[in-house]
């Protein structure tokens, strides 16, 4: 496996190969990035993973210092399941000046994520098309427990006529259920212990929907309600549709419920998706 | 000469080539543009232009609607200049759905042109990304008539990190020295006949800079009042460095006087770059 650290190195290394698949990262790497490395390996002759920390979409209170910054185990574990490439630039490399160009995503980059943490998908977005236009892959692989993420870099492909096929792989959870995280290394052991009730209130919502109750609003608010019981802090619970992550209608049939949620100071996310 | 209406199709002529010079315009094609073609030739061996109206830049006022469109002219100039390849897209083709996601240009934007034609600079640089990853060139050429419009194309590729070398071509002009541009076609004879004090009116700043004029603003002034006593209405007078189009210190050697104006209904554009 081939580290390349500069821009002009990394496309010397990839020529003119013609099947890339990517799959960028923050580092710190699981199980849940190695299954997306996997994906990539199914859909590419050749995997160019990238470890960036992006600044751009930290908010100032946001954990950008302290993000933990793994890079010797992380490139083990990406030799260990095929990565042909791995891209580390320094920051210096990727924003030698300060970055004034940005890719603004439209109104649902606001919601959810958008809400709590202002510029968030504008930094992703911008991120991940400079990543783009350096590594020109074929095939990008997203994970969906950033699923709102997924939904902005399909629509950043889409309406601005990247040729790449940008494809959601399945969450990575741990046996209990807790979805795989980098973030999850905060947790103490008895946040650890707490943390899977997370995806059992989610899976909940689904099923008191899949019986037939259709007052979301109300349903939001009971998760919310076990949720804090047990010392949570909630930033959102929200059954949407998947399509596009608006309110749903009575008629739709594909719903994901989303959310944002603290326990003590370490903030994790999740979502269930589903058909009614 | 090849045309190419869907982005399918032209993908598909343009398969695996390794070297292809990329000139966007909105048609009515006059030398101006085919100088920009035969520039384009020399730096590759595959040339496309694309025509297309982009309803994006035109702010409510302005005239995209009635914006010359000669397509069957503009495909005769441009297959005598050694283009390849149009690229001459219907609207539903490069937006099948309204954007959402824009390529946001920086604090230069707003300034000059941008400020009399807000969100100008953000239709122009989404076109011209969709553009770029619809042809993904080696080589664009863009005139420098267009002067900030050129600064921000090459902001864009340097901080998106687009692979494309980006070219600014001088100049075309009228022998009488009326900058060509598609909308001169909207003057009336009288008007035709005045529109030349324009490039000497630039040409005069220049010149006084050069002999030691260094109060830029008591300049500008002079040459706006020139204008209006000939019935001229003026958006904007201004000499600028080169590099970023900010306001010259006494230090700056490379400077731009650049100019927006009206005669009678039709805003004209034009500028000279000097050193002093």
């Amino acid at each position: 496996m081939d580290i390349a650290a500069g821009i002009d190195e990394l496309r010397a290394r990839l020529g003119r190969k013609r099947s890339i698949a990517f799959v960028p990262t923050m580092g710190n790497l699981h199980e849940g990035h190695l299954q997306l490395m996997r994906t990539a390996r199914r859909h590419a002759r050749f995997v160019v993973a990238s470890i960036f920390v992006n600044r751009l979409q930290f908010a100032p209170h946001e954990d950008f210092d302290t993000y933990p910054r793994t890079f010797e185990a992380d490139c083990e574990k990406l030799a260990s399941c095929g990565v042909d490439l791995v891209f580390a630039p320094e920051e210096r490399e990727l924003y030698p000046e300060p970055q004034s160009f940005f890719v603004e995503p439209p109104e649902l980059g606001a919601q959810l994520e958008g809400e709590f943490r202002p510029g968030f998908f504008r930094g992703v977005a911008t991120v991940v098309m400079k990543l783009f236009n350096i590594v020109r892959p074929n095939v990008a692989v997203f994970g969906k427990k950033d699923y709102q993420q997924l939904m902005i870099v399909r629509g950043m492909v889409r309406q601005l006529n990247l040729a790449i096929d940008v494809i959601g792989d399945e969450i990575a959870r741990a046996p209990d259920g807790l979805a795989l995280s980098s973030r999850n290394g905060y947790l103490s052991a008895q946040e650890r212990a707490e943390a899977p009730r997370l995806h059992q209130t989610l899976l909940w919502v689904k099923s008191q929907i899949l019986t037939g109750m259709h007052d979301l609003a109300l349903l939001e608010g009971r998760a919310i309600e076990k949720l804090k019981q047990n010392q949570w802090q909630i930033d959102y619970i929200a059954v949407r549709k998947q399509s596009d992550l608006q309110l749903p209608r009575l008629s739709d049939r594909d719903l994901v419920v989303l959310a944002a949620v603290k326990l003590g100071t370490t903030r994790l996310i999740d979502n269930v998706e589903f058909s009614v």
